[in-house]
């Protein structure tokens, strides 16, 4: 069988067939894992690349049936049952698990594609990473020439007020004052600005009111400016527009106002809903009863409409699909796949996480932070990412540094401001 | 004052004037010192980046009187004591060291800067892990598709046999023996080449012969395969011709064969000796009191010739010449240079180092790999990347594994096999 994507959902189907007369085949046109969760804090150089990545062919040296490869699919030939990749090569499958996830969806605002940063790849961090670097050396610079810091050098401004925006606000905030202040003497990062641009009322969605507010005033005292009910309607180099027709003077505009499927899933032609594969409660497509979809791709059924975008629905997904394969050579039938949340979390900064479980229990503060900090680290793949990060985070939280503040590219750029995206 | 280059010796003479009553600014055309000691194992995936490159500015969170600032210098305004930047700043001195270091020299052999790769920067290494990673990739996959591996995917071809060449070719093997064996399953990795070509008939030419033999053996132990007495003529992407006329099918090729001093010592217009700058026994530039040069940039003068160009020369080199600008404020005048050898080491793998003292004591085996694990260790800068790289140490040790084998490039390559260089 072959699974396409080594994402939360991939990976989880993959493992759960460890056991199983099956030969998996995992295929990704990355060669390696991204714990996306923690990709804001490789963004804001508190951890680098691999430690928030793991080699998708050394997660299975322990599991004889499967294998990875390197691989991006174009599309399927259905009838032969044959997986088409870019390279011009094809993989035969018996089932087929489709797990690609979801890319950076700029819901047709002009200038996010070309001038924003996403915050999906090691890739996209890394960028963004560099981004703000140069910015800031730019800004001193220009600052020491007497030509005067450019206009919204020193603000950033994050679309969407879910986790990731969350979290990303705060770990720039975070980012500005104390580690670039100390960096940039000759900047006055007082006037550093993090704006985060939320459209609806509150933060955070899908938490309660009462933890949404504490994020929020986490936030503020951070110094983060937290904008509800504000759109944003253009990015350009220098600044960006918002609903309402303001401008913000900003060079650093981040875009996690939200993702959409993978296009693979309209690629290949199956009926989807939002650009997300119609599947049945098996996660099957309809019609294909040996091809699932799974996690973000995938328009997972549940009492009230498709499932939220998140790594849980994934995991379970996966392991749905992985126990209806693994039934049906045995000749059996697996029930239907019933999503069970167990809570959402998000962290502001130092001390500051919430976390609200489905019983109503809610943890904040502190409590919720140390239970924000030990959730990832189990989740993360392996042991060597899990002390690094714990390492990192270790030197993070005792010295208020942020160690993996690298401009790996050789070339300055030669203009006073560097170009973005 | 204004130090050129953020290498060894850039930040000793900087660390040097801590307490002298000088401002130092520091310019580096990258925003990070690199250990340059450690890059192979960058390239050979035990290693990430950040482990190994440290943030210049953060060098001096703690030192009041210096500043960095990221600035490629393209021009010296000696008459006016101005150092002359790529972006068309200038930066006023009234002493300066130039410390900018070396860059790989290609000697003239075709092909060499097109195909070949060096190892001066993070991002060199990190070019060096994707193509390896790359073209295994590539080669399991024709292998699978029944075309076949294509010629030379698996030999490696390491050119120079110094200290560089003999870790990188010790790297390699393990890296093929220990991880690439379990990653490409669908690969026969006991047809994986190494091989260290070098020009003269011994490794290591600064060591005993004894020590010289010993790490000979301890690479052939691990299955490189060590041409003595050959010279590389000219590099392919596919293959390497030797000076022989034998040619070796070989899609990676290191070349580790010498450094030459960086091309801003004969862009000044200074006397060059090998393109090295000639300084007078304080390290100054004749002529020129208030410029020194240093490290693998200067000639520094010697009984025996220029010093060779290693990282304790730049070192002594850099405080040396912050003792004698600090004299100089006093009014005083310091002593000529005289530099002290403390001795040399080359590790080969596991368990396998080599050290020679400058006493003629010499070390190997384990206690030689142990003593250089300790010394690079210690030679570090910062505790948050000794404990990164001391938590990776342990982690490639007992588990035979390297963490860091990731291809951050988003794109898969549409031809079979990547283009290099």
């Amino acid at each position: 069988m072959v699974i396409v994507g080594a994402g939360f959902g991939g990976l989880a189907a993959a493992r759960a067939l460890a056991d199983t007369p099956v030969d998996v085949l995992v295929l990704d046109a990355r060669n390696h894992h991204t714990f996306q969760p923690l990709l804001y804090q490789v963004a804001t150089a508190g951890l680098d690349a691999d430690d928030v990545c793991y080699a998708v062919r050394g997660v299975f040296h322990r599991q004889r049936n499967a294998r990875a490869r390197l691989g991006r699919v174009t599309g399927l030939d259905r009838s032969r049952q044959r997986v088409l990749l870019s390279d011009g090569t094809e993989v035969g499958y018996d089932s087929l698990v489709l797990a690609v996830g979801a890319v950076t969806a700029d819901f047709g605002v002009p200038g996010v594609t070309e001038h924003a940063f996403g915050l999906k790849s090691a890739a996209d961090a890394i960028e963004l990473r560099s981004h703000i670097l140069r910015t800031f050396e730019a800004a001193e610079a220009d600052a020491g020439n007497g030509s005067g810091e450019p206009t919204g050098a020193l603000t950033m401004v994050v679309a969407g007020g879910g986790p990731t925006g969350v979290e990303m606000a705060g770990g720039l905030a975070e980012l500005c004052d104390r580690v670039l202040r100390r960096d940039f003497p000759g900047l006055d990062i007082d006037r550093a600005r993090v704006i985060l641009v939320e459209a609806t009322d509150h933060l955070l969605g899908g938490f309660s009111p009462r933890l949404s507010d504490k994020a929020r005033r986490a936030l503020e005292k951070l110094g983060v400016e937290v904008r509800l009910g504000t759109t944003v309607a253009e990015v350009e180099p220098d600044r960006v527009t918002l609903g309402d027709g303001t401008t913000i003077a900003a060079r650093t505009m981040v875009w996690a106002a939200g993702v959409r499927a993978h296009p693979l899933g309209e690629a290949l032609g199956f009926a989807t809903e939002r650009g997300r594969i119609v599947v049945d409660d098996r996660l099957r497509v309809p019609g294909h009863p040996e091809i699932f979809a799974i996690g973000d791709l995938a328009a997972s059924p549940a009492p009230d409409g498709p499932l939220p975008q998140v790594a849980p629905v994934a995991v379970q997904g996966g392991r749905h699909a992985a126990a209806v394969i693994a039934a049906g050579l045995r000749g059996e039938e697996y029930g239907p796949f019933v999503y069970r949340d167990k809570g959402s979390m998000a962290t502001v900064g130092r001390h500051a996480a919430i976390a609200q479980l489905p019983n109503g229990t809610t943890l904040s503060g502190i409590i919720g932070w140390v239970a924000w900090l030990v959730l990832h680290l189990v989740m993360l793949i392996g042991y060597r990412n899990r002390a690094n990060v714990l390492v990192n985070w270790a030197w993070n939280y005792l010295t208020y540094d942020r160690g993996s503040r690298l401009l790996l590219d050789e070339a300055l750029p030669n203009d006073a401001l560097p170009k973005r995206g």
